[in-house]
């Protein structure tokens, strides 16, 4: 036996028993005849204790010759502390170690396994098995663990039946791009990834399910920004014979839920917003609620005074940004005008507008409106003095776009996203469809099996091409803090609108019928209304600790060239095993 | 609203009261002015009255006009039934029907959504959604479902972590096959899906989890037999600073409580057997203890009598078959010989002895034996008049297999594997090589990582070839009723005595570097000692049920060809998609 208990449990009301521990050792303070060294395992660090005058000079050699991270075990007696430290749950206690037995000595470990480590993010990938020995990764994957387990628990009290869906499934090359699998007994022929359960969800309504869900894991073989991996979870979830209304109720319940039991968080009731309305108030459909700045449109008191940058836009939008006019000097304001320029943002210029305190106005467009027009402006924006107001114009999405990251900015800056603060909000009503300019035709704003809302049903069949622009989904989303959670819709669940669907998505019927037949044809057998949600499992858990990568979550993630550093995968297989699979890679132009 | 009430859940006390249910038309009895229609849901079937008298002639008219499998949402009054029905849980009420929508017609299903349904495999496979509808499809799903939960809920008790592992990993082309998956990123270079976590599982030992789960897919690209699945699910599971000892303790808790919560049965302590003996008493590595007829050598009383064929065998073995000597005719035996002689068993022949009521024998070698050596046989197997014994001979482990098939049909002939008879084994001790005469060399009999018992290591590191033949390991199977439940070991966690491991099993130093390089290189760092085991889900499912099929207790099987034949899957991929994976598909021979 390795341990009567962990290193995390001993206390004073075990004093005087003979205990036997392993674990490793975080690190020692060797007086001469004394010596202590604090054992470390997964529930705690235990100090041991060497004293030379009452143990043989073989143990007290070896305790000496321990480096950090050995793995040992030891059996000892607990003693009470002299001087007790009161920072750790088993503080009080030491053990005065009578035998001692090295299990597996380590090297010295390439970054220091404390709370703030010393290695790079490359290195601490590859080590990753030493990363995780480090208290904030250990306790994030275990948060992680704990989430799930309430998830779980939450969910089957409320009839939901977790059925496994297959991860070999069927490639349908929409959106994001589906990591395939060769077949060996169907050469020529390919799995895919899926990207979703989606439709495996969907055949389980028609399957009479009634209630799914699924704690799964998605691919998507996508360009991976800082925050994207190519396999990321979901909690993915379907109701039968439900409202949108039973949803939103439903999937509220269950974040309440997670967010009491798991960070003692208790949330009010979740405001509801429509898409057009979080477009024209924040100018994002995941606005970050832990502040205002809202959105104040400048049209009517802006426009036809002179300034043809205004009088040329179809929207001139502000923010007003409290008490930052006097700190903010010139060149802060050209600094800033800057960022909004970078081509990420894009931005033509950046109106700001300074309420001095004396009731005087400074302003870049101080030549075309007087103080009486920016107190008009202020007035409308609710400004007081020693404010300052930020003014962008242009077509309206992208003005609103650039706005809404100039008013996260500066809610960033002036710390107003604070931590432990959470603001959940349903968005509610996107449009069905999205217009491609460039590629002119229309791409599914959530995914082609959204189901318009009840009343559009009529105009979707029947409309014509403006129509379809402004056809309203039962889609909705989840957003905390600026963070889309989750996002559902009510699905199609009739073959003629689904087949329309699809018509307008760009599918031929054969199109259709060769990828989603299944779906199309379980429609005929007594498809019942339906509809779901699926949450970013990984995002929720960063959300939640206030963390803004999700990769800290993820036991063993993948950098952002889509490799795992430590297993060095991807990599080269041998030529026999793509012989068997009958394919064959492509040889690479050099150039490329 | 779709539904107040589920089609389960009403009952007398509701009798009264205005309710709202939606469903599926399950089948209609007209009766000329009243009509009754069975509407169920995945909770139940509730009994719904329609009564011309008492309705509009159009919601008369629809109900009449419903056909099987069609959705439907009424709405009426619960009523007490005239003729109560017992069967059901709501079969002491109706509801009176004042409102009917049809929800979404169906066409006429291709089977019945019955209990037993008349749909073969191949149609119920592709119409999966319906068959899901029928009760004992649906019911196998949610004990699935449920038996998660409990698995979780027991091993989060004992303060396991649930971690998930990555599905995108590494090619490590040992034993079965893997799937492998071309990285767009990394052009010529390939991920392989699973077989198992188990790297990953140590990697998180290494890492401090000490205690990890997880409940997951694996891949295994293996040609089909009838009860394998291409993706399958394991309860995979690891724990640090432990014993074999404990490990069993652990797993058998784990067991106990899943019978116990999930079909209310209480297990015994398991016995456990060494694996030599599974293979001297029952020629099998996983014995079904629900009946006996355990093997007897008897090399000591045939051999030597002039019966050459026994003479020249390393192993004369035999079972007794209680009361069956008077109803096996010559023909029965000879049919069963041939059954023995077919190529998947491989007997060269079948000996018999019938024990006759008179105290004589009869037997197909009476030539040889007198009935003063057949009672010497009789005596040493316990056979008592009426019994019948047969007996093989030959190479010993061929013997022994050929044996325990013989064993196993006259169980099942006999209705010795009674349902509801639970006979858990722990089989432990098992060698850690196989040694392969045909390729000249070692397999590893669990899997390359499998630690040899501790008194076995000076011999492993330093013995000669004969040594590594009889080297026994710290691996254990869980069997149950005959079905290997589970499989595990105690792991090696010193990186010299793995890399002996690796060179035993065939191996350079390049290739275990290449390929397990994370694993030694992480030994190096403070590996615990570690251990665990791994639970097949699908088939911990099926035999709790007592049923042979997994294929059962999954959602979406594929079939022997690999194949999802719902949503017709692998299929051709688009020209595209290969171009940017930079692989090409191989033209196959037309003759191939």
């Amino acid at each position: 036996m390795y341990r009567t208990h962990n290193c995390g449990e001993l206390r004073m009301e075990h004093i005087g028993q003979e205990v036997t521990l392993s674990g490793w050792v975080q690190r020692s303070r060797d007086k001469g005849f004394m010596m202590w060294t604090d054992l470390r395992d997964r529930y705690g660090i235990t100090q041991l204790l060497f004293n030379e005058e009452k143990s043989s000079k073989e143990l007290f050699e070896t305790a000496r010759s321990l480096g950090r991270e050995d793995v040992v075990k030891i059996t000892g007696v607990v003693i009470e502390r002299v001087s007790k430290n009161d920072k750790i749950p088993t503080g009080s206690i030491e053990i005065e170690v009578t035998a001692l037995e090295v299990l597996n000595k380590s090297k010295v470990p390439p970054f220091t396994i404390e709370d703030d480590s010393d290695g790079g993010d490359e290195l601490r990938m590859k080590y990753r098995y030493l990363d995780i020995r480090r208290n904030p990764v250990k306790e994030k994957l275990m948060f992680r663990s704990n989430l799930a387990i309430e998830t779980r628990k939450y969910l089957a009290s409320q009839n939901f039946v977790e059925v496994e869906t297959p991860v070999l499934i069927k490639s349908t090359p929409e959106g994001a791009r589906d990591f395939v699998v060769p077949s060996r007994m169907n050469q020529g022929q390919f799995y895919a990834l899926p990207q979703s359960p989606q439709t495996f969800k969907q055949i389980l309504m028609v399957a009479g399910m009634d209630r799914y869900f699924q704690i799964v894991k998605c691919f998507r073989d996508e360009d991976l920004r800082a925050d994207r991996q190519p396999e990321f979870t979901q909690i993915d979830c379907e109701m039968a014979f439900v409202t949108q209304e039973e949803i939103l109720n439903t999937f509220e319940g269950l974040t309440k839920y997670l967010f009491k039991t798991t960070i003692g968080v208790e949330l009010p009731d979740f405001p509801r917003m429509q898409y057009d309305e979080a477009m024209r108030r924040f100018g994002s459909d995941k606005p970050d609620l832990r502040f205002g700045m809202e959105f104040c449109e400048l049209n009517d008191i802006a426009q036809n005074k002179g300034f043809s940058v205004f009088d040329n836009s179809e929207l001139v939008v502000g923010i007003c940004v409290e008490g930052i006019a006097e700190q903010y000097s010139n060149k802060d304001i050209k600094k800033l005008t800057e960022w909004m320029q970078r081509p990420q943002i894009g931005a033509k210029g950046l109106v700001y507008v300074k309420c001095n305190a004396d009731g005087t106005f400074k302003s870049s467009v101080g030549k075309f409106f007087d103080d009486a027009a920016l107190a008009e402006w202020a007035q409308k924006m609710g400004a007081k003095a020693g404010d300052m107001l930020f003014v962008l114009s242009g077509e309206t999405d992208k003005t609103r776009k650039q706005l809404n990251e100039l008013r996260l900015e500066m809610g960033r800056r002036l710390g107003l996203m604070k931590e432990g603060d959470f603001k959940p909000l349903w968005v509610v009503d996107f449009p069905l469809l999205e217009w491609d300019e460039e590629l002119e035709r229309f791409h599914a704003m959530h995914h082609p099996f959204t189901s318009p809302k009840k009343e559009e049903v009529e105009r979707m069949l029947n409309g014509d091409h403006e129509t379809m622009k402004r056809l309203k989904a039962d889609a909705y989303d989840l957003v905390i803090n600026g963070s889309e959670i989750g996002g559902g819709s009510i699905r199609i669940h009739d073959r003629e609108l689904q087949s329309k669907n699809f018509k307008l998505l760009g599918f031929t019927p054969e199109e259709a019928e060769a990828q989603f037949g299944f779906l199309l044809g379980a429609f005929e057998y007594g498809a019942p209304p339906h509809g779901g949600i699926a949450f970013g499992f990984d995002r929720l858990c960063a959300v939640m600790n206030g963390s803004s990568s999700i990769r800290d979550f993820i036991a063993f993630p993948k950098n952002n060239q889509g490799r795992d550093m430590m297993i060095d995968a991807p990599s080269v297989i041998h030529q026999e095993q793509l012989d068997e699979l009958g394919i064959g890679v492509i040889e690479m132009d050099v150039e490329a």
